[in-house]
């Protein structure tokens, strides 16, 4: 198997409804630094899993849709927690989709699945690893 | 599949026995920086592998009961070489004991597998991954 | 001249005023992970710059004064920027603070300056370094 | 299954045939940080995936191969864009080579699979994953 | 004296003259992870050192005119060995000449000093400290 | 002011004396990740501050008289505590040595301050600062 992986960062508000959370009931913010990493068993036939510039302009974009928010305004997550987690599955489906478009280009179409890690610390990350629909 | 990783560390003196440790035979030491991956599936109701906090709480508390200790002295590891393998391990079953006991909350019992990688040096890491007995 | 540097995180939510900030006038939040550097020309009795535990729970209780909040709230902010320069700047006074009252120990009061970084990203930090009033 | 990690470095100039390289068409160069991670299900005697010091000599050796050299002179690569996949996959070739010509010791046969990440910068990496021919 | 860094990066090709180069003597190539501090005494009227977004656009430029080439092939350095130390110092001089147009904004002239630091690997760097032309 | 930084790792074990101290007061040990800055106002003849593979060596060598050892047997630190600042001096002073006996060469002779970082976990290090005998 093989893989790519690029990065990129985010950086929001939010908080969080449940006892479970502690302070983090309050509202406070993270900087998120994203690996997106892409997976296929054979390479394209430029040798490649994705194209890593084409990957990170992609991924840039798809940040960029949460870059300098405050979430718990955002329609799209009424009524849900934020969490790491919650958002790595977000990127995930945001990211498998541009995949299906063509965004990445038509060889990407072969990619077989794509694990999304955020790090919100040096000391925590959470990450969504998950199939995409190849082409 | 969801993961939430923590990190910590632990300071240890130990030594090796069999020559294909060289002169890590001698008694010397080690800063071991622990990372501990978590699994599972689907996301509890609060939208969390686990409490992030909690789990850091629980591998303080782990960690802990090796910190500062010179693991030659140490009756549970006579006659094993406490190599950073062995430690991943020893601390993999750490845990999820601490899974089962419900350390981490009754939600944590869905956790499937975990990771633990302990790095040694910039250079060097050893981990152990396997299945936690789910609840 | 010797240092010592201890490190910790906190998470928060605020927003800038001013066309500079572009879309960052918006409300967002960032995760900073701190660097503190403790400098003075001769170690204590101890052969220390500075008790390594003392000190980051000193920067644990002076961060935990900031977590999970938004500055945009905090009364001491009003009417400004929360930058990162300034938040360094606001926690070397802290810190500086701290040493005079001696919450790091007699001996740490021989400490003559101090740097604070403020990491916001893999991509970009700020800081401040200046004296202390040694005792 | 437990694992192994070591870490080295190489550095080399080539240049890309193909549209989608764009600028990465002109002869440029890059530095790889490359990480081996060994797995294995069970410990050998010595408590261990992998002679930890003797994993870095026998990488220092594959990665000395290709240091200092422009990959575009080199005929084995003659026809091929030398990515970061292909030289990660090259690189696992040539350990699996080295475990089953017995280098990392007769232990080591027993290990399963290995993964080959080359960093290329702080961020972007790629990595190759597979079986070896275990002894 | 505050500070702000931002980070970027360039891939080049480059070949070394004099025999303390050994094997460097031969056509190869760097990542060079480019961090660029800049200092000044006092905060600007928004709060800030220097625009981070700006400051990382202007070594986004700089660093483009670098990236992806042969440094052999550049007229600019004919003769000379293009060294970290001698690249740290030539970005330094592009910065101070960035700053000097206003290209970070009038308030950026207050800048007093700056400091380039190159990474070649996960275990060398270089840098140039020097003071710019303040306004 | 150029610079150029080599980093290396040695692995010890030892124990403090003195209540502050704490639970460090059992045998315990240590990973020191070693940061080594040369500094000096110009290049010598062929670009650089140091050889880097040569000023490599030389640390090599350095840490390699403290690796795999217990710090509390060696009679050269008797009576005294082997703090991260301790180390961070004794590794200066004998960097400073092989300047001046000219293991890195003539031309590092006119390396003027040397600034050596031990990283003894991911959230602790601390470093000496000073001149050395410049030739």
């Amino acid at each position: 198997m093989y893989t790519v992986t690029v990065r990129d960062h985010f950086m929001i508000a939010h908080s969080f409804r449940g006892e479970a959370f502690g302070p983090a009931q309050r509202l406070h913010g993270a900087t998120y630094v994203v690996d997106v990493e892409f997976r296929r068993p054979d390479l394209d036939d430029n040798g490649m899993v994705v194209d890593i510039g084409r990957a990170g302009e992609v991924l840039r974009t798809i940040v960029g849709g949460l870059n300098y928010r405050n979430l718990d305004d955002e329609p799209a997550f009424k009524g849900r927690n934020t969490t790491t987690e919650f958002l790595a599955r977000l990127l995930h489906g945001r990211i498998a989709s541009s995949i299906e478009r063509g965004d990445l280009g038509p060889a990407a179409r072969a990619i077989e699945s794509v694990r999304v890690t955020l790090h919100e610390s040096h000391l925590a990350s959470a990450s969504f690893d998950g199939r995409v629909i190849a082409g």
